[in-house]
């Protein structure tokens, strides 16, 4: 198996998919892993995408493909399917797959698809019950859990004869009250001697989360401690799922592209590839904050008309004051909200995190100030005292930036709003502003 | 144990440190999991968690500390200490950490420690002969595999006698030359009845990669085929290792951090907050090439002296037409870096890509050049004709701003150039220099 099967498997699609060789087509899919699948779908025009899922024959490999779909592509590949088709595939699907997926859809449509799928619905509108991006809502409730007091050999026997479960490489230990008080792993099982009984050999007092855990928190715990499974409980303490990694690594891949995305203000939506109007109307918010700061940067540059009118020549100095202001507080942002993102920041640590931005702004202000002096000094265009107004009105460009960039995430962050989404555009429009106030005021002064 | 044991014992540590209570903090440190002694001390200023390492009393436990310390800090940490200490605390860890350390140190030093590691050190120094970021760098050795034609007893005792191994939720299965023939989960050992041979119900042909596959590449396959470990074969499909899960979500976290942060021009390094003066240098280049760019820009603007001395008005709206333009090409540019990273886009493509956001471009454009025509009506400051020429102006450097922000990042991959480093820079100033030419070639041909 060559190590990116998927790129001459889509290739090969693309070309049957576009000569309308159907019948082709889908005796390919019958040879490809939906894992394989799956990633294909995602590199189709929708419309091919829809005709490429319709030829998965059974409902096993449909319910296989679609847990590996990513969530955008999901509505729309079952949108059109009637509730009863969707409810048969879903028969096949894990309990939180199934969960995920429903969360998509509907509400009445959902109900639809849960009468539907029979007595199966049980465990996935459990799962329902949990808010959306928890412990509980990405949970599986399809573990092993077996009673503290059961000898080795019993274990194996329950194991051997339990059908396949998807948390399968932990067993975890319950008390009589069905409350978590242990972990083993397969390989510890079959190490021990079969009258050994498991609480005698258990690693207690397991690492765990509750229910309302957030899902980013889990993550961060399974990476932390280098788990491949961490079992999830109630209030109290009763054990009722199990989180794997694989859903750790699709949380942990869907919320590192979330942040970069929002950042420019736009959504993991947008990766879906939706239509023109769809993807102007994700980005129109923030673009419309960043304008309605800008006109008001128009009007604040109309107060300093006398300026201007003396010393024409300002005015070509004014992008590069903003830009580098815009640059040096987009390179503090990145920094605070990332820090922040992955807990390398904290929040009471402001006086410190402030310093040192400062620190690096002072260097780099100083130097690109200089810079300027000197280019300006070569560029002054007749007028007297710029070198020197262009330089200082570099410096505190950048100075009020670097303070910017690095307090707007930190203040959002402590309002509770996420400072991804919000500083972009705040810091943009209130670097145009304030850049231009400083640079402004430092000319009226000195010219 | 409370779900986030890191923030209470972190608050602990600190007080305790503050206080140079360090016999308090030992104590403190013999009760706390090694994955949550290393997230503390990220979060120490680098002379305290040098400190508080120091206090880690046993190599065993230090070893696993640096284990699951961020890389950034490793060196720091070992960075004083003798080779031979170093050797010793390395001889506890497993060979894929202990090499991806040595990797950080310079080579006569990481020799030294080689050397103090006596025979331990074969395994490291084979992994040290891999390219950084490749499977092989990342794998370990310390795999557990059998002969396809043993039954399944032999397994089972082969695998109780062995010591405890990093990658032990599979067995891989190889022939009598070692070329990886299939796979099994210990589940599916314990199923089958004493006497089957391997061979016979193992999965055949699992998904491996090649010791040169790149990391990144790696993750993916992981996380496509949510996998718990993938193999690693040498170039003649024999089993050289195996890189499991936890390496992977450190390798996703990594680069998700590292991708957001290049894009900004700066790096991981920063992460560990070092030093202003070492801050100010990973971020100049980037702010170099920016700066360079707007240099032009001013000079270009001289050029267009003459319409800005019969209109003087149209500089107030060139932050406007210039920001505007560059929140449309970080927009265009973020989706398509991201898109590419994750797989989501693809290179040939480029056309529908390009279509896809200039339609959205144009919708964006024509809103916004609607609402400066409204508002330069409103603040034409007696200028006639200009709410035409502004909106005109945010126009062009919308729509162009958007073909640069998608094609610069396509044609830096392309030429084999990371789109998220190369992009920044190039489009700020590129946007700054034809946002300004268009802009006043408008005004001049129209005031």
């Amino acid at each position: 198996m060559p190590d990116r099967p998927g790129s001459v498997l889509q290739a090969s699609m693309i070309r049957l998919v576009r000569r309308g060789a159907w019948a082709h087509a889908g005796r390919l899919l019958e040879k490809t892993h939906p894992a394989d699948i799956a990633q294909v779908l995602e590199r189709l025009t929708p419309a091919d995408r829809k005709a490429v899922f319709d030829l998965i024959r059974s409902d096993a490999e449909r319910a296989e493909v679609l847990a590996m779909v990513e969530f955008a592509a999901w509505t729309e590949l079952v949108g059109e399917l009637a509730p009863e088709v969707i409810g048969r595939i879903l028969q096949h699907m894990s309990p939180d797959d199934a969960a995920l997926l429903l969360r998509e859809l509907p509400r009445d449509e959902a109900d639809e698809v849960l009468l539907a799928m029979g007595e199966l619905a049980d465990d996935v509108e459990s799962l329902l019950g949990y808010a959306e991006d928890t412990a509980g809502a990405i949970m599986t409730p399809d573990f092993f859990a077996l009673d503290e007091g059961l000898p080795v050999k019993t274990a194996i026997e329950r194991l051997q004869a339990a059908g396949e479960r998807e948390a399968s490489f932990y067993v975890y230990v319950v008390d009589a009250g069905e409350h978590l008080v242990g972990v083993l792993s397969l390989r510890q099982l079959i190490m021990q001697p079969p009258d050994k009984r498991l609480r005698d050999f258990m690693s207690s007092d397991p690492i765990r989360v509750t229910t309302d855990a957030d899902q980013e928190e889990v993550s961060r715990i399974v990476a932390r401690y280098d788990l491949l499974a961490v079992p999830v409980v109630d209030n109290a303490n009763r054990l009722v799922g199990v989180v794997t990694v694989d859903d750790v690594i699709d949380v942990m891949r869907e919320e590192a592209t979330e942040d970069i995305l929002k950042m420019v203000g736009t959504t993991v939506e947008e990766t879906s590839a939706p239509g023109p109007v769809r993807g102007a109307w994700i980005r129109f918010p923030w673009l419309a904050v960043a304008f309605a700061g800008s006109v008001g940067g128009i009007y604040l540059l109309s107060e300093f008309e006398g300026v201007l009118q003396k010393t024409l020549q300002i005015s070509f100095f004014l992008p590069t004051v903003l830009a580098m202001g815009g640059n040096v507080a987009s390179q503090c942002a990145m920094v605070v909200v990332r820090g922040l993102a992955t807990g390398r920041l904290e929040l009471t640590a402001v006086s410190r995190i402030l310093g040192r931005e400062l620190g690096i702004a002072l260097l780099l202000s100083l130097t690109f100030a200089a810079a300027l002096f000197v280019a300006g000094s070569f560029m002054s265009f007749g007028a007297p005292g710029l070198p020197q107004v262009v330089a200082l009105g570099l410096f505190s460009s950048m100075m009020i930036a670097a303070a910017l960039g690095t307090l707007l995430p930190l203040g959002f962050t402590r309002l509770g709003i996420d400072p991804a989404v919000a500083s972009g555009p705040f810091i943009t429009t209130s670097i145009d502003v304030l850049g231009i106030l400083s640079f402004f005021t430092i000319a009226w002064l000195l010219l």
